[in-house]
């Protein structure tokens, strides 16, 4: 590792001779390959852009010269190579790095990342910005061909191809790759670029990149010629000066491209071939396995994990897919590209005629469900509640609005951990609740969760069960398709004084405070519609009422409970316990749930505190 | 009109011969003509589709081949033809025709339209649907080139070219327009595909596609020669097979071209173009004036309105963005293609460098402006409450978790009146106040507006606006850029007993209660934060509160009230008055906010009742 450990920034890069870039991104893979396997992250992408990112530091003038790096999952390389190698075992750990590039961690990272396709608007707005500003300065969007396959990145594309005068570079890499297998027309059409001609033509494309006044003339000569003979890229239609496919792994391509491209004026558009996994066989072979790894032996790879003790809620939904699909031949599972993180692999196994992989296409796959439903199949959109925030427009629009029988599979809803901020699932309650026509649910359990989806499925509108990343207690799943009454909680302990109203994953946490503190505990089921009826009950017969959830405070369901009490004129002392009104950082996700209160301890304490202070009339039998 | 009086529904159409369409045609136009300038709505757009709605719906078998009208404000002359011809009198007025299409209106209405770019992913998903129940059934999706540029519908033309035996037919309607004057790459691509060769080469397509069989074979020898001389359009590329461009005015192109295309498999493209306006000189002149009427003289034209007395939201915004834009070059003006409707005009003259019409592409405005911040820059988005539902994650994502400096002015909040559920702004507090790092303010009156757009100008991260549709109570507002303290709502009148805390538009009607009732009314001008310190001194000094807000009451300003309260340990009653949780038809603002309780008598109603009721401690002086 004796380059690598002279690179503290990528000024100390570009002054290496060109030779030793590729051992140094030999050493660089080693790394990455040492370090992931110890800290667990995402492998295969990092490894596939060792080069590129090398290149992109080499050539252009970091961090005065813009990169933004899109969904970021990528950026391990450029977290190295930026002064942060000896954090790399922090990574994805309570205050340690993040695992997307993030504008707090680092000059260098210029735009934070996590959400596909956002890297061509916010690189535009750096360019459009340097014009207004009048400083000389790159903008350069790095984005994968799943990224380019939503909507958002063609928008900007078609903003972009107008701008002539600004220094914009989009770098597609190509790996013909989403995490789940790659779907679509545009992928199939940059299949067809990659095919042989275009491919074996662009290797050395480097060297025929004309110099500007050469390059206007036969820009000229060429436009001239397109109607008749010369095929245009897409992208050149978009108004992109379109170079490549070149090879991402061979700097030789690299490295003389980019510097000719720094030269050329208005929107550029360089088309990377890279290999997910490049340079470690077992990941080039098993991509999406290594895509997102835990901690493993680099000279074994990743081994079959025991069978674990507990399903996760995304196996519950997985489940729950194939068995309500047997039984009625009118569902259809829909997914934007998520197909292994929601637990669908077997059900496009079993039956492929009715899985539909859209793409990362989240506007899409909400009103492609409406229009499924408005001739009377019966669409599961299979989404994280992170992801949903992207269909927010189609789901009140499309569905809500026209009461279409639509059911929402929310996975990571709430506190998602390792992942952090970007895709934390704590505005669902708060976003869903307050449109009309919707049903929102949460289980306390994973045979609760099943039987919600039921009951999401059976209701004719549109329903949402919103459930969390990872394992639940432990509840063993019933094979039969039952539904629970839409609206109803239940009381799980009976207690005096305080009642606690918990919502979903919180409702165990609950318990556990109700148990020390002699409370009732109640499981709450519905966001929407709320148990009205328990809720006066609850005030009725207690002195002091607590909501529990995984979600920010702030318009959540403990508001609701708060609505539901005023609109039924009760006055009651009400404590409402949930997210704070502050984004929360990546880290294990018990840890930051304790952190904020959320355990059973914190919810005892919280309850105490308050009790103490503002109700002397409350009783608390003190645990 | 002895024809389209004959025209009950499609099929009575489809008896008439060939022949007869033409005059049909004229007949149409004249009704549509006299109708609009009569109720008021779109014009240019409807006179633009009078022949493709006969050619669809002469040559389809609706309803059981299914038209999903884009934006669907183009849907005149087809509801005319499919039973409401009588009902058109009654357009967009209470409890009449709605402006768009809606399911519970007409069977014809297969898919309710308003928000742009949903057509496709409707069409698709009806088309899977078909295929899946083995149904012959064409579903045909009728888009303008403006709602082609938004990501929605590249994601769902996307994820529709590989749907290779989906019966799905996507018309694009070229008329070279979106409310604001086109922009874009891809409506400089499509200019150049109707530019002379190809245009008059198509002119006559429709005897030109060929019989299946002939067809795969000619299909094949044409992707085998693609790769050398023929340029392929971009729809092509996707997958589809693509026809024209056509006169979409020559019913002898359109008939024939549609017929033959009935019998074609797979996703199809037909490009029609059409003129807005098409008919009628005025509006072909300036179909940007006639986009949207109120009544007018057809003989006359519209004639320039007499000065108003009052401001609108939306001119007090404009005037603002132009002199806050001469004291700060930083300013920057942001539209997704409604540089009308927020008012953008002048700035757009004014400050040509400075403004970006980004096309209707939500989601990338939302992150371009994002970018422009990163670089310091002072972005200020303009964009209509209901449609920044579509750049829902790039708000959260992008801007507020990046804690960017963003100002988002929200025209159209609340009730919008004619346009109806779809345009309705009425969730905006509730999905933003749950978002950290955001600031939203609701103003009293126009100067307020102008003051709060100071004020989130200035704010250093994430604040929004939000304004209702038309003119405020007529307050004068003064040059000056004056800002308020963030966080402080104002007692606007003293009283006893009740306390009305009232946001935004809801001061006013607030104001003209409290007299009645000798209530306590204050301004709380912020949904976010909250002023909690007027909130606890209210509470303390009143026996009862009162929330006012033109807002869904789930989850919005009255529920942070609320919240509040709970956080501070106070008890005391509180009544939530708002919007109820169901979608409002369109109608007449006020007669739709006094239905709804939301004038002055509405609130001093609803306190009285509720006060007699519950709360026998409540002194009202009854007005």
């Amino acid at each position: 590792m004796k380059l690598l450990e002279t690179i503290n920034d990528p000024a100390d890069l570009r002054k290496l001779p060109r030779a030793q870039l590729t051992p140094l991104a030999h050493e660089l893979r080693s790394f990455l390959l040492d370090s992931v396997s110890k800290t667990g992250g995402h492998l295969s992408s990092n490894l596939g852009t060792v080069e590129l990112t090398i290149a992109l530091h080499y050539v252009f003038n970091t961090p005065y010269d813009r990169i933004v790096w899109d969904v970021g999952h990528q950026t391990y390389s450029h977290k190295i190579l930026t002064g942060r190698r000896e954090r790399m075992p922090t990574l994805r750990q309570l205050d340690g790095l993040s695992g997307f590039p993030k504008r707090d961690e680092s000059v260098y990272d210029t735009f934070g990342t996590a959400h596909s396709s956002t890297s061509i608007s916010a690189a535009l707005g750096m360019a459009a910005a340097a014009k207004l500003k009048g400083e000389k300065r790159h903008a350069i969007a790095v984005i994968g061909d799943g990224s380019m396959s939503a909507g958002m990145a063609f928008e900007a594309l078609n903003n972009a191809g107008v701008e002539d005068d600004c220094d914009l570079l989009v770098v597609l890499n190509d790996n013909d790759m989403s995490i789940s297998p790659p779907v679509g027309a545009l992928n199939r059409y940059l299949a067809r670029l990659m095919s042989g001609k275009f491919y074996a033509a662009a290797k050395n494309v480097g060297k025929t990149v004309l110099p500007a006044p050469m390059r206007e003339l036969a820009k000229r000569l060429e436009e001239h010629a397109k109607g008749m003979v010369v095929p245009a890229t897409m992208f050149e239609e978009f108004g992109f000066n379109y170079i490549g496919p070149i090879d991402g792994h061979d700097l030789d391509s690299l490295i003389p491209t980019l510097e000719n491209i720094k030269n050329l004026k208005g929107p550029q558009f360089l088309h990377v071939v890279t290999k997910k996994g490049q340079g470690y066989k077992l990941a080039e072979a098993e991509p999406i396995l290594y895509h997102g790894t835990g901690k493993f032996n680099p000279t074994e790879g990743i081994k079959p994990a025991a069978a674990p003790s507990k399903l996760t809620y995304t196996e519950v939904f997985g489940n729950w897919l194939c068995d309500m699909a047997v039984v009625d031949k009118k569902l259809v599972g829909i997914t934007p590209a998520m197909r292994e993180g929601s637990g669908m692999v077997k059900f496009h196994q079993q039956f492929p005629e009715r899985y539909f992989d859209v793409g990362i296409a989240e506007q899409h796959s909400v009103t492609f469900a409406a229009g499924l439903a408005t001739e009377g199949m019966k669409p599961v959109v299979a989404i994280y509640s992170t992801f949903l925030q992207r269909a927010y427009d189609q789901l009140i629009h499309d569905v809500a609005l026209q009461n279409l029988d639509v059911t929402f599979a929310l996975d990571r809803a709430g506190i998602v951990g390792a992942d952090g901020a970007t895709h934390a699932g704590n505005y669902d309650m708060a976003y869903l609740r307050c449109i009309p026509n919707m049903v929102v649910m949460a289980p306390s359990d994973e045979n609760e969760c099943r039987q919600m989806l039921t009951t999401a499925y059976h209701f004719p509108g549109p329903a949402a069960v919103r459930y969390p990343r990872g394992a639940g207690v432990g509840a063993k799943t019933e094979q039969e398709l039952k539904s629970i009454e839409i609206g109803k909680g239940e009381v799980r302990r009976e207690g005096k004084g305080i009642a606690i109203l918990a919502f979903g994953s919180m409702v165990a946490p609950s318990l556990g405070a109700g148990e020390q503190l002699g409370a009732t505990v109640a499981n709450m089921r519905f966001v929407k519609p709320l148990d009205v009826e328990l809720v006066t009950r609850l005030a009725r017969d207690h002195d002091y009422l607590v909501t529990v959830e995984e979600g920010c405070i702030m318009g959540g369901a403990g508001s609701a409970v708060a609505e539901a009490l005023a609109e039924a004129g009760i006055t009651k002392p009400i404590l409402h316990l949930g997210l704070p009104d502050k984004f929360i950082d990546h880290g294990d996700p018990g840890l930051l749930l304790a952190s904020v209160g959320l355990d059973a301890k914190g919810i005892a304490a919280s309850i105490r505190e308050r009790a103490g202070v503002a109700e002397p009339r409350l009783v608390v039998n003190n645990a």
